[in-house]
């Protein structure tokens, strides 16, 4: 499956932690697994917190990018649309953030963030989104994501 | 004056946001200005959400740091100690972060994070932060950060 950030027109595919044209960046990538959305990441062995522990920024980081994209999945099947019809693409940014740290997320295996659409309503979509390690939830989030304004969307 | 992250302990000095051990890092640092907390910081260009603007993750980055800084800062000053006493230091983590982001942050200039101890109650602080451009605000975040169990901080 193609993961949603793929289908950003290149001027919005440039985000630090999702954009496909940012050299520096993490690059996450977010696709549909049943009704929940699954991003998949190894963090870089700097990435830490203290020695052995991720860095609560980064996985920050993960919970925000996978929840906008997460965010544009649901209004594409919402519009009962395929990301790959031509159509005007959706895009969303982050309204408000909130992250809660349940324990250590130990550092070297992959990170698996998982989201639910908790709602969607007009231009905003709100994601509940567990970051877990080895299946141990390790971090729980919820992102108010809102669709980017039209006129800073280009066509594609 | 002398940042709160320059006498977290060197084991404790490596956070990818504020360790000055960790080479690939942010390096935030954390100061009194008053009674307000302050971080400065100047983004990379490849920090970015959509070209000309800050990227969501590295402002929550910010926040997270900085808000988890200033907490130390209030514990020393709440137990009217200064950081430089050789006592054993306070270290404190990231229970729970919220970051509104109220409008774009663009890219560029310095970024001013500065925080305001809500609440100091027993292990846990809670920290209101700011992240302002050119003397707006773009961002507002509360964090609650807990200190760091004492098996976990080396003894100075």
């Amino acid at each position: 499956m193609i993961p949603i950030q793929n289908f950003y027109p290149d001027d919005l595919a440039w985000c630090y932690g999702c954009g496909r044209k940012n050299e520096h960046g993490h690059h996450f990538q977010t696709v549909w697994e049943g009704d929940e959305t699954v991003t998949r990441y190894t963090p870089k062995p700097y990435h830490i917190a203290i020695p052995g522990y991720v860095y609560g920024g980064l996985l920050a980081s993960l919970v925000d990018c996978h929840s906008t994209g997460s965010a544009a999945l649901a209004a594409y099947r919402a519009a009962g649309r395929d990301p790959a019809d031509g159509g005007p693409p959706f895009r969303f940014v982050t309204a408000s953030l909130h992250v809660d740290y349940l324990k250590p997320t130990p550092l070297g295996p992959e990170l698996v963030a998982r989201g639910r659409i908790k709602e969607i309503k007009g231009r905003k979509v709100v994601v509940e989104t567990t970051v877990s390690v080895n299946g141990e939830v390790c971090v729980r989030g919820e992102v108010v994501a809102v669709q980017m304004p039209e006129h800073m969307v280009p066509s594609p």
